[in-house]
């Protein structure tokens, strides 16, 4: 029976050193935040002439990452992670700076915001007129 | 006649100081990059467990920015980057690194990339039946 036991516990040993490095790439994700700290947020803004993203041409593209900090090659995150935390992610809830006057003139942007926001898939695209209406919704289109 | 033309260019000149503002943020994005030197790429990628992007929570989210350098939440940007300039951007090319065994088990994760890479709109989705399956593809699905 201890001898039972002895080749039990080397056949488990085995077994784990054999399997552990299959398995373990998927539990040590490397790097990665774990996930209870705090749920991801992680977005790419696109902007582009044209008045739908499906025929725009992506002149500018930024990543924005809002969590443990604001970083990404967004010019401005940390204007536009205040932003966004202000309207809890909802970017339909986006309004243009009090103001703020623009002209009238038809050359549409198109605008796209795709990713997580804190754990939840963001897909977003809005046209504007112009520029000027876009740039006067804020930091967060400020790239 | 003197007198028109200085009235003219005083009106001109009111004009662009009434009018500059307007225009002004269309034309200057702060700190973005001149298009001319590169095209823009910007990523963001996500894994979840789940057979699709619809219906999988996203438990991990990172960008990705490749020029003019390697960066962004990703753990690994400068392979990540390295893999993706490898295959052109296209995502559809991936393949599992050669001697890499992964168990039959069934629980699948789906990774999602979306965002701009070299100025062109990047929508991928793949799914695996496994986590070691994703990270048989290499260092991009790696965080």
């Amino acid at each position: 029976m201890r001898n039972t036991a002895r080749w039990a516990a080397a056949l488990g040993l085995t077994a784990a050193a054999v399997c552990g490095p299959l398995t373990g790439a998927a539990v040590a994700a490397p790097g990665a935040a774990p996930s209870s700290l705090y749920a991801p947020s992680a977005l790419v803004l696109t902007t582009g002439h044209g008045s739908d993203a499906a025929t725009a041409t992506p002149e500018r593209a930024v990543t924005l990452s809002c969590a443990p900090t604001a970083s990404g090659t967004h010019p401005a995150a940390d204007q536009a992670c205040a932003q966004l935390q202000g309207i809890g992610g909802d970017l339909a809830a986006l309004k243009p700076a009090p103001g703020v006057w623009c002209t009238k003139l038809y050359n549409p942007v198109v605008v796209t915001v795709q990713g997580v926001w804190q754990g939840k898939r963001v897909a977003y695209e809005s046209t504007f007129g112009n520029a000027c209406e876009r740039d006067s919704m804020g930091g967060v289109f400020a790239f």
